[in-house]
Order: C-alpha cells, then sequence, then structure tokens
C-alpha cells in the first residue's frame, strides 16, 4: 500500500481532516500537537483558501482521510479524492459514511474497539437503572416523596433474564461478559452466525424477542438495519420486555416505541440514542420505565484516550505498510 | 434441638411472629397460607388478648420467632422468651436485634442468601450511575436541556477502577463477581482475612480507601461498625473517591459525608440507605455526582419469592433438627 516510508520532517505523511465547519475538532490540544509530529494534517476549515480549491489541489496527494464524529462522507466527497485508500473514523458507527465507498476499495478504520468497554458499562448500566428503577428512585428521592409515600415500587432481578443481543461485535461481546456475571442468559443476532461463540444464535430479529426478555441494541445502522425494531419486534419480546438501545436511534421506529411504552406494550427501556437528536419524543419523559441519557454511552477520557491511540496506531501502521487494527468488513 | 417432630396438623410447630403493630405484614398471601399449613403462625397482634398476656400465656412454648422487616428485638423482649432457641429474621442487617442474644446461645438466621444477588446488582447499578452520570443524564433530557446545553459532561470509565469492598459476605461477594466482569479491581476488609479468596485484603477501611477509588458499603451494622466512613477515610479515597453504601445509612457519617461532598472532596455517591430514613439530607438533592435510592436494594418480587423459600427452609430445618442454611455467625 504505502510506496515510501515517512523520513523527514518536511516529508511528513499526508492526512486530510474531515470535519463539519460547524465541529471544533473535540481533539485534545497536545494529541492534535502528537498528530502533527508525526503527519502533516490537512485542515481545510483552517486554510484562508478557499474550500473547493484547497480540495482540488491536495487531492491528488490524499491517500488517508480522517473523518471527525459523524461528519457526513458523501459519495460526491469521495469522488474528488481518487487516490483516497483509508478513511479513519472516530466514531463506532459508520451511517454517516457512503459505504459503498467499499467497491472502490476504500479501507474503513472505525472507533468500536476504543468504546466498546464504555458503550457496554453504559447498556449495562442503563439495563440495571431500567429494571431496578434507579433513575426514577433517585426522582423519587429528589421530589421528597418517599417520606410521603413510603413504599417505592418493586423494581425487576436481573439474574436469570434472558437477554438478546442484536449485533454480537465488540460491544456486544463486552455487553455479554458483563451481563453473564449479573447471571443473564445470552443469545444474539448479527448478520452471520459466528463460530467463536456458542451463544444460541436466532436468524432474525423477530425470533430473538420472542424468545428474550430484554433485547440490547449493538449493531451498525444501516439499509438492512433501518427500523429493524418495529412494533411486531416488540410485540414479540412481550408486556415486560425491555429495549436499551446504545447503538443508533433509527434502528429502531421511534414512533412505534413510543406508541408501545405509553400504551403499556413494552416494559421499559433504556436509550441513549434517538431518530432526530437532540429531540427526544417528550411523550417519554413522563414515564418512569424508561431512562434516557444524551448519547452520552462513550463520554469518558478513558475512551477518548483510547481513541487517540487508536487513530496513531492506525495511521502509523497504514503508512509503514503494516497491518490495521480496527478495519471494519464491509460483510 | 427439636425434642419432638411435627406429626400432626394440630401440634403443627409453634413460630412466634414479631412485628411492630403498624408493619403490615409484606408477606405474600399465599405464602402465609403456606406457613399457615406447616407451622402455628402465632401473632399477637391479630389476637383479641392484650399483648403481654397473650405473650406471657405463649412464651413458655416459644422456641423460634420470626421478626418482620426491621421491628426492633431488644434484650428486655428477649428475656420475655426463656426458651428461645432460634430468631428467623427477613432482613439482611440485624442491627435492630440486640445482638447479646447470641450469648444465651440463640441463634440467628438472616436474609442475605435471598438477597445477595439483588443487593449487589443494585450496588453495581448505583456505582454505573455514579460514574457514568445516568441518572443526572436522564434528568439532563427530561429538562430539555439537550438541545439548549448540546454537550453533556463526561463521565468516568468503570474498567481499571480500584474498588474496596467493605464486608465480603455474600452480598459483597456477588458485587466482586459483577465488578470484576467490567475490569475493576477488588480488595476488601472485614472482621478476619478470607482464606477463600485470593483479593488483597486490608485490616482497616482507611487502608483500604486509601488504595481504592471506590468503596462498596455491604457489611453489618454493629457497634464496631457504626460511622466507620467518617471524614478520615473519605479523604483517603480522595477527591475522586465514590463511595456506594447498600449496607445500612450508620455506616456512613452522614453528616461529614454530606460535607465531603458538598465541598467537593470527594467524586460522588450512590446511596441506598440513609441514617434517618425516609430522611434524606436535603444538601444532597442539587449534587449530580450523587444518586439516591429509597432503601429498595432489595425490592423485588424474586427477592421476596427467595426470602420466602428462605423462611420456609430454615423454620423445616429447625424443626426437623437439620442443618439451617443461613445462620449469621457471630464472629
Amino acid at each position: 500500500m504505502a510506496d515510501k516510508e515517512p523520513q523527514q520532517p518536511k516529508e511528513l505523511p499526508i492526512v486530510l481532516v474531515h470535519r463539519l465547519p460547524s465541529y471544533k475538532i473535540p481533539l485534545d490540544p497536545s494529541f492534535r500537537d502528537q498528530l502533527r509530529s508525526q503527519f502533516h494534517m490537512l485542515d481545510p476549515h483552517e486554510s484562508p483558501e478557499p474550500y473547493d480549491s484547497f480540495l482540488a489541489r491536495h487531492a491528488p496527494f490524499i491517500r488517508v482521510l480522517m473523518t471527525i464524529g459523524y461528519s457526513p462522507i458523501s459519495a460526491e466527497f469521495l469522488e474528488r479524492l481518487p487516490v483516497l485508500e483509508l478513511i479513519v473514523a472516530t466514531s463506532a458507527g459508520l451511517n454517516h459514511i457512503d459505504l459503498p465507498c467499499w467497491s472502490r476499495g476504500i479501507v474503513v478504520t472505525n472507533a468500536s474497539l476504543a468504546f466498546a468497554e464504555d458503550v457496554a458499562d453504559c447498556a449495562v448500566g442503563l439495563l440495571i437503572d431500567v429494571l431496578r428503577r434507579i433513575s426514577a428512585a433517585d426522582r423519587f428521592v429528589r421530589g421528597r416523596l418517599w417520606p410521603v409515600k413510603e413504599n417505592y415500587p418493586l423494581g425487576f432481578k436481573l439474574g436469570d433474564k434472558r437477554v438478546g443481543i442484536v449485533g454480537l461485535g465488540s460491544i456486544g461481546s463486552e455487553v455479554a461478559k458483563r451481563l453473564l456475571a449479573f447471571g443473564c442468559t445470552i443469545a444474539y443476532t448479527s448478520r452471520n452466525k459466528k463460530q467463536s461463540v456458542s451463544f444460541p444464535f436466532y436468524a432474525n430479529v423477530r425470533d430473538l424477542a420472542a424468545n428474550s426478555d430484554v433485547l440490547v441494541l449493538c449493531c451498525a445502522l444501516t439499509k438492512e438495519t433501518y427500523h429493524m425494531i418495529n412494533k411486531d419486534v416488540m410485540v414479540a419480546l412481550g408486556k415486560d420486555g425491555v429495549i436499551i438501545n446504545v447503538g443508533r436511534g433509527s434502528l429502531i421506529n421511534e414512533k412505534e416505541l413510543v406508541q408501545c411504552l405509553v400504551g403499556g406494550e413494552m416494559g421499559g427501556a433504556g436509550l441513549d440514542v434517538y431518530e432526530n437528536e437532540p429531540n427526544v419524543p417528550k411523550e417519554l419523559f413522563g414515564l418512569d420505565n424508561v431512562v434516557l441519557s444524551p448519547h452520552c454511552a462513550v463520554m469518558t477520557p478513558e475512551s477518548f484516550e483510547a481513541l487517540d491511540q487508536l487513530i496513531v496506531v492506525n495511521l502509523k501502521a497504514f503508512f509503514s505498510n503494516k497491518p490495521l487494527v480496527s478495519v471494519v468488513s464491509n460483510e
């Protein structure tokens, strides 16, 4: 892949920084310095030159693009980068990237490895919170209701719950590992049955739901998974069923989810992601069996530090012709 | 111990039910029927006879007492039961019982075995909630702040946290098992070093705190553990330190805890129990690094079912002269 090794400071390998103009670069200053000491970071929004001419002038030399957050990458944009070989994404989900780029042989790395543990912690936290009503309990205490009402409603035990994991990648596997320690049983669905795990596999999410008390959504949002959790799946999950979503909002038909929750056709939900962020359906605000967090499952300093390291490892690997560590498969 | 076997329905073994008059019996009706089919359940508060004369009349035959919830058992009360051999407690903590009764040879069973998993789940839920700010995130979303403020503050990763467990009994052991799956490291203090576990042991809680990021309190409240978590321990735990309390409120000097939290001398706290329940220090209500639940760590139907079974198993074991299953050691 790499046709020359990085040698001199003045010949640092070029990396195009792709971001929405409105995005402040969420990179730690010391990490930015670290990147700049090893790579020639081209950021069109930092140049006085008009964006289009800046891009056209550098495009023939841009083999690597680092995309910040959820800055969209369209097919049209990719056509302007004829020699692009690698996209380094700083997110776990890639639904902002035109993935048919794979057909051109462009390789994509993502941040799932850096984020998996924190996202899994958040998923488990949301699940305990919904089943044991912790956020609602906190609201009860702060609302000074304890001395008045005395008895707080019973929650539900985590142990023995049948948890169906939708997408058993790096995040889903971390969720499974944690929930086993609580005595949950695990099953999963994913694009393909995984030979390396012994959990029961269901070929479709409806069958998984029919055999689960809880669904945890950790899969990528693609054309195939858009609205995969619809009313049919929720009904199959049942009246006490709980859905945890740490994937993407549009994995769920949010309108049907709200109907099922408001109508008591589901047991509860723990949601970190929504269809129209930062807007959250206000019908959910009155429900005690719902826990709502603002797309913050990856939000720890440790996650971002791991991400920084992952980015550098992948960039260095690419330019020294070594294996990348977090390539997203297009299967 | 038992000098006769239960034989005839009319000769059912006698069990005194001890409860505060204000306590509604929190037993499931079908469980009460089950108990009454196997034991002669004597409840002074169900008799028209005055309490004292009822108790005096039956006392010579009362070898077993079942105490409901936190109904206090004083030394004076125990003196009125000269042939008492067994107290079956329906709680995990026994601080409402005059434990010098042990010196008379009275055996006490508690509910820790039935409650351990649910209490541990709650402890872990509170810890994730504090570190990852889940209840505060839920408040942020419901308060419609997400579209206004955009960025929610970073939380803290669970993995690699050094967790010190105070009291490694059935509850503490379940907490440890769960937190290992999150990548935490475990150490503990308890009355004695346990030969059966390999976690590092600290002889006192201050040393444990000095070597921990998180303390989880799961020990009994006794004269020795009253206010064991004082300002000195909190300072040793450090500015980012977190305390989770699923034991009893008075394990902590609550006044000093409030001072440390309000003054930023601690990282946060997840509290299910308080010194003066149902009153919770109102200084905590404005803090986002604190999660407050209303003494509900055992509150699941599954816990109560397990408790019912544990009570029956212990009562049947006693009257058939077999080993009890949840005897509390007085060491």
